[in-house]
């Protein structure tokens, strides 16, 4: 964060080296990256959204590829630049092809389209999607 | 749509006849939802739009499970009423069981959520991100 | 709004009613819509409101069918079902055509569309459009 | 802007240099920040701006720091870089603490999460909340 | 929610219920709005939500008032029908007067257009709002 | 885009060149822009991105001008720095002057801000504005 700058390991409380501690062993990686070091301004907001991430994403009845698609997918959605690199990153380490990408832009893309059209057309819903 | 009316069969010209066969006849089913009979007042929109998603929506890369639920979270990121009903309705004909949406959506409420943390906290983009 | 209510011109006090004249006499119509009713609430927003969107949609450099175009485009990309119901009916007004009108939700998806698709791309500025 | 450039008080002409002057001295400061800068391209809009964000921004039923946190919640969950930055910087100025941002970050990133849950699910409104 | 319907309290199994039995008690009320009867299909993410709730909405350094008209902000600019219901219901039980409510929404709606007009006019941050 | 680079009409295929040489003859220009060549990663919605915007953006119901204005309009509603920069640029070549750039700003701003006061005091859709 440009104005708060980012919470390196070394200057950190114990609090929030304990949930860095966790990104790391939970990802394996040595390395954390600038999101969680901004939110380790507010530890227990840093907590609280890490517990949550780690919840969500871990594999359930939907795989980890497929949850980070979605959040691309979101991401690209609300044009959040730092959200659409990190986890387009995470989604190329949990098994994104270049193929796959294509074809998730595509998606993404036609979604937000159709999206202003059903708006602009006032569409209503049919009976059969009430029921 | 409420001030333009829906254009049913039995209505319509044989360019958006055609366009109406061509969706029943991919999606196996006898019947056309409300979103193409608004655009139907669009012949050209009408065709295209529908091209575009039978061509994006098909198996590739990713499978048409997968691309539904891309499309729903887009849909309830932007709020589309329609489109959050027509593409869920999509998705469970696509195989979403209830699991799967639960976590869909606690995906996408995520995203959303730290979409805005990053930009709040006004997060740089990690230089590994960048390469 | 469901809660406040509307107030109608015979509740009005007599600076809400100097508005309410006022736009009736601009619009050459003896009726007010919802929106101005429910801002009543807030004389102090009603009159700025009114005194803005007066002042902007006046003919200028762009005529007021144009802004009308520009005012649907805008309602539909924020998916504002009131608003695009509201400047529908004005654009048409204005001189809309059913074919305008199909062309305007064209460029609306396109653009949200590609839209999307520049952020998920991660697409930088051309040096030639910083110039 | 970058293809306009900013208008500097010495280049202004006196429509220009008149909300100049009112900005500073409302502001009780001697400097003006890019967004009047480049807005002066248009007198019209430079003046009508000013003269609503003036009226709004000054205390009333609410005091000049919530309207400043309530700014800083609009343009995080719009994703505006500009207005995060000069807004965060001005609720700094009406009193803002770090653990106050913190909150207000906090509730920015759960109301755009529950916002989406509550789209996705299709929750409809509570008979309670329409009376 | 249309299609999954709403769980009751005397159709909750046990871990839906202690979140209900939760909400009820921290709300003093004897009600739990539709929201969370639609979440309930997924104890997981109600849980969760709710926990989250709970500890974000809680007093701190912000009043609980000024957490539910942040929150009233957000939702506004989402376009978010239920949110905005329910957390203005909310927002009044927790002191917001009427010309509280004016003035918020005065501040919602200059904040998004001036958020447009920064991005529009390509306006770049200030230095001083970096350091 | 920054993680996969742009492909320049020296490195691309035969499949791209014909997309990119349809572009500049259209355009009549010799100069493909960085959308275009991020696109190239998957020729397939390079192509098809291309011909519905050659479609959609060609003189109709409305001029080529008009539906510039729309397409910054949407992007400037989206906060998409790209897309503003790039049709900015297209506008002002289609004949966008000054005074206009300034008009569409002005409603662009004032739509967004209409729109979250529509939402905001809950407006319901006159009855007038659905027939």
């Amino acid at each position: 964060m440009a104005t708060l700058g980012m919470i390196e390991y070394a200057d950190a409380g114990p609090e929030v080296r304990a949930v860095y501690d966790d990104i790391m062993a939970t990802r394996k990686t040595d390395w954390i990256n600038n999101f969680w070091k901004a939110l380790a301004h507010d530890p227990a907001t840093l907590r609280r959204t890490w517990e949550s991430v780690k919840q969500i994403m871990a594999p359930g009845a939907l795989d980890p590829l497929t949850k980070e698609l979605i959040y691309v997918a979101v991401s690209a959605t609300n044009l959040c630049g730092y959200c659409i690199a990190s986890h387009t990153s995470g989604a190329r380490k949990a098994g994104m092809t270049p193929e796959m990408f294509a074809e998730l832009m595509a998606v993404v893309g036609m979604a937000n389209e159709t999206n202003r059209l059903a708006s602009g057309y006032q569409v209503e819903i049919d009976e059969r999607f009430r029921t």
